[in-house]
């Protein structure tokens, strides 16, 4: 294995991604903005999670510089690779590796978005989560993980899912399952809820039943799964907790960014 | 509801159901061989799980006796709903509702499975569970059960899947995670084995690296996923362990069985 | 039960406290100042965890105004039961029971101080706990909730202790065990440090062994067992994480209050 | 290290106990029934747990032959170190080490007593441990123990001391703590009990309130805790469970004895 592999723009992440690769031997250099010079001369190019917002200029969170995305394709060839997220279809002419479309990196993202979520329950509220009743909404990835830590730290922990085979498994690993669209009638039971559902279910109707001290958090893509202007004007405090690897773990985060690459880079 | 419900044949878990259903207040009644006046008068037929394994006489490992499908089916009208496993097509004329082709009857079963393994572990080593190295292949409902307890009393546990998104669910469960094909270059490192892959895993190639101590719990249905005639030869000690829920916990398996009845007849 | 009941001063723990008892039932009263009048017609007094810290002045962080402790005490006649923490001796001339005296009152209080210390090393990290080596130094009360929560979240936990009845115990439980003394061996590998040990074990000697992406929390009161200066100078980043219950959790840390003072006062 | 170790008599334990030695290089020799010339010629003895039972003969549950005490004794000179357990005092004329008088020998043989009771809860009931509730009474050693192994499971865990400390300590972990006075009141509601506590808890009047469909397992040492006569007449069913770890993982029992004996060997 002597490709040339170009770490470059993104966030935090890109960065700890660089020093883990760079830790395991491989040859590769980082910088901040991408550039045409690094970019031709790489056989691997490692960009941005997502490597561009506006379709135009790169995502470059970390610089205050602007690089245009025409500027870089121009140099990229097809015999290249290039992993990232959001790639926009067509305009790399190379082969390209989404990663925000691989289950497995939402999955393993699981893991410090349920951290993020454990530290924000944790600041937000005055009582211990052990002991506290709490409701996580969903149980795909982030909600399996979810639950596994609520309840590994003490916490009562009552899943929703649509799906009876959803039900059954949660109720397998221990815990007590509802119906999602149940959520209105137990709702005034919890101190903490967590939503992972992207689709609206905390409404103004359900809301009202929630109890004024209850913390409910948010972590579903905007624009979420609760109605935040009702839940302003009910008192229910909430909090949409969005992006949370990268800004509570960004070393761990980059580490699956660089797992996943180097697991690519491998089969390529 | 005041539907007759008539719970009959079956193995020791239909009588658990039965009671189960009984302590919740319906009209119910059980007989250990069904009988076509009972079935001619009830609403709603509890029966064996499966309800036949030669599809002329019922499944009655309870009884002495023989009851022949004929016999019964002719007693059904279209009104009733018969609950039972692995109901014959077109036999009997009236609505079915087959828990062996439903999920959730599946997974809620993982409960009792991954406890009777966990008894079988236990009972047929010299050594403790906790600090053992085991390995569980096949990451489905009874793999995310299995390695859940397993974990749970102290077994340092490796999963195996073929799914990258299922490898990633294990490792963020806190499992180490291994590719199935893989097993070969691993198998000597563990101290038990349970196998949950319905399909050929462990081939004379692939146990002629197990260490001599090992213990192989194979859970997948006949014919299972171990070449057990090599593994005799080769000194590897095997068990073959099927429908456990019914074994080692008939009381719960039965209550599984009329929670399930329970929801499917209110919903009826 | 009719005595009454007069919470007082103290921080916000003791408003809490007061909440939990008034949801009880109990016929209780609060100020944030203890008040003459107020002392003298109750039967039961509870009062600031600590009472006082200058034994002049009674401790009242939640106002601005200072209350003497002669004007209290002149209150208060034998009948009286007090119910705070670091009384003076022979100041209050009634029964006194002293909170911080109490075992069972700092273990409940482990709970709270383990949540604390794990949102704090969740904050001052950009990696995540689950996968992290930790390290806790001591198995005492707070030791052994430190380890069970630590575990809980998916660190892989290191305790340490001098007796070799803590060190069987903590790796009865499933912790890796090593002698307190041997930590200078053992320190290099730790991404997370929590010492709960009140004397100096983190000696320069000790911490020039650590390595400088390590944390390092020390939740032992003042003077703490970490050589500050030492680790300053060394660029290892440390915490003193003190009084946690009341500042991360006083609703819970009011109620372990409230809880112990009823059993009190019910066996009085 | 040069000393010639001598492992003889006792149960299967001693024979694991003398295979893990071995595997660690010592210089090391096993016997079923110790000879006195290979107790002349070692530095040291590590022989059965206990030694003997009628302090006359050795304790051989592995033979069929007779070994007298005095016997050996005469090939036992002041140099010797002797490792067993119950060593009658004054008989043999070299340091002895007792190990049933050590903390950390009880304490990590509770791991595989913990594993036997699991064992035998889930053999000996026709429910699964996991929902069901279960009382451990006593928070010692085996109770933490017990406690922490069968909460894994999925069982709903209630412990019993008679220290505030100890109830505060369990109920940190996150058990349901009553008093063990207390336990008369709460006996109906458990499917298992699991008594640690070495004098009478479980009498006649405690029993009647049993729910007949209870199992009672007691680990505490002769008589133990149950008034087994009140429990055979009022139909509550019993099991005695003694020496556990040397039936049910020897091997892990006789490494248990190796770590220790060889911990104490290399401090001689």
């Amino acid at each position: 294995m002597n490709k040339k592999i170009y770490v470059a723009g993104g966030d935090l992440r890109l960065y700890h991604a660089y020093q883990s690769i760079l830790k395991k031997g491989y040859d590769v250099i980082y910088e901040k903005e991408p550039s045409e010079k690094n970019t031709a001369e790489a056989d691997i190019l490692l960009f941005g999670v997502p490597v561009t917002r506006d379709n135009k200029t790169l995502f470059l969170p970390q610089s205050d510089k602007k690089v245009y995305l025409s500027d870089i394709t121009k140099a990229i060839d097809k015999n290249k690779l290039l992993i990232a997220g959001k790639i926009p279809k067509g305009i790399f002419g190379c082969k390209t590796e989404d990663l925000l479309l691989r289950d497995d990196f939402a999955i393993l993202n699981a893991v410090p978005t349920a951290e993020g979520v454990l530290e924000i329950a944790m600041r937000e509220t005055d009582f211990c989560l052990s002991g506290a009743n709490c409701l996580i909404t969903g149980y795909g990835r982030i909600g399996k993980v979810l639950s596994d830590r609520f309840n590994a730290v003490g916490a009562c922990v009552t899943v929703t899912a649509r799906r009876d085979s959803d039900l059954a498994l949660s109720s397998a690993l221990g815990f007590k399952a509802i119906q999602t669209a149940d959520v209105i009638n137990h709702i005034k039971d919890f101190d903490i809820i967590i939503n992972t559902v992207p689709y609206l279910i905390f409404t103004e109707e359900v809301l009202k039943n929630a109890s004024k001290d209850t913390l409910l958090i948010d972590t579903a893509s905007s624009p979420g799964g609760v109605d935040f202007k009702a839940a302003k004007s009910l008192g229910v405090k909430t909090i949409h907790a969005l992006s949370l690897p990268g800004k509570v773990a960004p070393k761990t985060a980059g580490e699956i960014i660089s797992d996943l690459a180097l697991k690519i880079i491998n089969g390529f």
